[in-house]
């Protein structure tokens, strides 16, 4: 079936999927991840085919990404229970008013419909995408690299078996077949046949869905973080956050890209990180990439290189951090301004003054104060689960929840009202 | 100045705006408003202009929405004023939460950033977006056509005027000086430059507009509305509200284009309805496009022909409808899922079973149950101004007020807390 086949074949059982009772999609919910541990052995047989082509291309951390085992597969299923116990994000009176002319208007959250995702070499996104678009009444059109299509071919045919046991139509959840970069180009060129798309991947993914998009499309997670060291800071807690920060994992895009460090305390403070973040941490020490001011402070220890070009403007998703010391908030702010992405940044100190202006000021989906840039996180953030983040100002900002998957309607009662 | 340079300054005021507080910003809106009346000699003589300038190349219904008076004028003043007295719509908290952890999370409204308005020859726009855009606490870009230009310049310069009185920026309120097609690709193509693109006008400019905009854009506008008449509708009231849909203003969006009619009413109704909006409406007598069976019935009556190809799916925005003769509720929600831009659809039914049915089923902005579609309007939902109304479903749909016109970021505080 050609890309452009499937999405006249979604968008047919919108209405479908719309209309399903809160009951009946948590028991196909239910019904899709038994039959995803049902089929087990089906989906490890992929995943080894998929593994087994890959070898040779692909990067190890990319091959972990890509291997499925038993207990993943289990952990798939367990996530779908979880969003079908969340509550249901259609139907709800968002508002109600009555009018002086005896209009009763009723704003009620409904399904967009169509929700595509054009993702990586990730098989469990597959469930997860799944799982949340049919708890939100929507049709999902999943679109997943080469290196992995067959094990999302796998766990599609397993929620599909699951869909068929609760008398669903299969066309609740599709994949791609043609794994070309041309089932991207007729996603994103799909006006009408699609209501939204989420990239979930590396920025050149992202930036791709945004740059050649003609259907609706969130941008989402490009990160670069910053953590401000206030001159008021605790240092002991600035400490601790900028190594959760940075180092509790590295290569999500909610980590600590960029250090700022109010000069009042980089003398006392950068001496400090470095112990923890170098000295203190032999197996994967963090690599500082230095601006003039805080080179002058640690330039000559281990792992300190002068920042290159474009270093504060870099998603490094690594053990890789740049440094760079400042005279103000302000000038904190005014550099968040210019090189954030808008995702996550923190201050840390203990001057409310201080925290309330950069709260204020920074433009970004999460602002913190005083605590880790890694909390910016759906289930973190009480939403139970999370379909990306986004880091634009339409729709969604942030971790986007079911909620985020449901758009809504006016519906206008009278008795005969003309205008 | 050219439109990227226009967008590059408008940028340097984004931080600005978003800092005003309510008072500011109204004490803001109202010298403008004054300054507006003051210059109304200024604005008249550029309009004088513009319609000198238009004489030989606009219809007369395109040369009344250019013209402005002493009295247009004071109105688009009195608006701002109105503007002004509505709520704040920056610094709600959406949500607040607290974490198991401690976190203490906040939703809070936030401003877009900037927005850029497209729209054709109505010069009273430029007030009404700028006063909108202002008041949500978003730097302004706008795009008037060049058949207005002057006028709007006029208009804008006045509202400047009123903008340095109270010591603000002039950059906070922007009109592109470019009037060529060039200045409406720059801003589609300004990407990180333009937080949200609205375009205003007809199918040809939003069309362009969500067809190749690679910023932010809300499809707004084009409305092909139903009116069902079901079986068990009350035919007096379905007579008003058909009359009112159509009639009263068939320019706009929210005009009726389309009557679906039970076939065991059709008898009946048809030829009432045909008395009311042709016999009895010398002066604008409407355009009957019947399909077969509706063709049958009134056949050989003055204003009355088979629907041509098409007529189902045209935005008249004149004294024309088309007319279908359905056989049930299920077939009337079949034709609107096909045929309607997602605009505005009503049900005339006394039977509250077919309601709900119509009102679950119908995907659109606004759904009707015994109400005249006219009523789709910032205004009349209580919303006390509007942007435009949105046909899509990402961000907003169906009118377009304040709340509309931010976004919203999360704040987070804590005492230290890492992952």
């Amino acid at each position: 079936m050609t890309t452009r086949e499937m999405l006249t074949e979604a968008n047919k059982v919108k209405a479908q999927v719309a209309a399903l009772t809160p009951e009946e999609k948590n028991a196909a919910l239910f019904a899709m991840a038994d039959c995803l541990v049902g089929c087990t052995d089906a989906i490890l047989a992929a995943n080894a085919q998929d593994l087994a082509a890959a070898k040779d291309s692909v990067s190890e951390v990319m091959a972990d990404r890509l291997r499925l085992d038993k207990k993943r597969i289990e952990g798939m299923a367990e996530g779908m229970r979880q969003v079908a116990a969340l509550p249901d994000p259609v139907g709800r009176r968002l508002e109600s008013i009555t009018r002086p002319n005896g209009l009763k208007i009723t704003k009620v959250s409904v399904p967009l419909g169509v929700v595509a995702i054009i993702y990586e070499s990730r098989p469990n996104v597959t469930s997860d995408a799944a799982a949340l678009c049919l708890k939100s009444g929507n049709v999902c059109v999943l679109r997943i690299g080469r290196e992995a299509y067959r094990s999302a071919s796998a766990i599609v045919e397993a929620m599909r078996a699951g869909l068929q046991k609760c008398g669903l139509d299969r066309r609740l959840v599709n994949l791609a077949e043609d794994t070309t970069r041309q089932s991207s180009a007729d996603i994103m060129a799909a006006t009408g046949l699609v209501d939204l798309l989420i990239p979930r991947g590396g920025k050149g993914l992202i930036d791709a869905c945004v740059r050649n998009a003609k259907v609706p499309c969130i941008q989402t997670g490009t990160g670069i973080c910053h953590v401000y060291v206030d001159a008021a800071a605790d240092i002991g807690m600035a400490l601790d956050i900028a190594e959760n920060a940075k180092c509790s994992r590295p290569s999500v895009c909610n980590a600590m890209e960029v250090c700022l460090v109010n000069s009042a305390v980089a003398q006392d403070f950068l001496p400090e990180l470095w112990r923890r973040l170098v000295a203190e941490r032999a197996a994967s020490p963090v690599l500082f990439k230095l601006d003039e001011r805080a080179f002058a402070i640690l330039g000559g220890r281990e792992n300190c290189v002068p920042a290159g070009e474009g270093d504060f403007d870099r998603e490094f998703l690594d053990y890789v951090m740049a440094v760079k010391v400042v005279d103000s908030v302000r000038e904190a702010i005014g550099h968040i301004a210019v090189h954030s992405t808008g995702h996550s940044d923190c201050i840390i100190t203990e001057d409310a003054a201080a925290a309330d202006r950069f709260v204020n000021a920074v433009d970004s989906a999460a602002v913190y104060v005083n605590a880790s840039t890694r909390f910016t996180d759906g289930g973190e953030f009480g939403l139970g689960c999370e379909m990306g983040i986004s880091t634009q100002k339409l729709h969604a900002r942030g971790p986007m929840g079911l909620n985020e998957l449901t758009s809504y309607k006016y519906v206008v009662r009278g008795e005969g009202q003309i205008r």
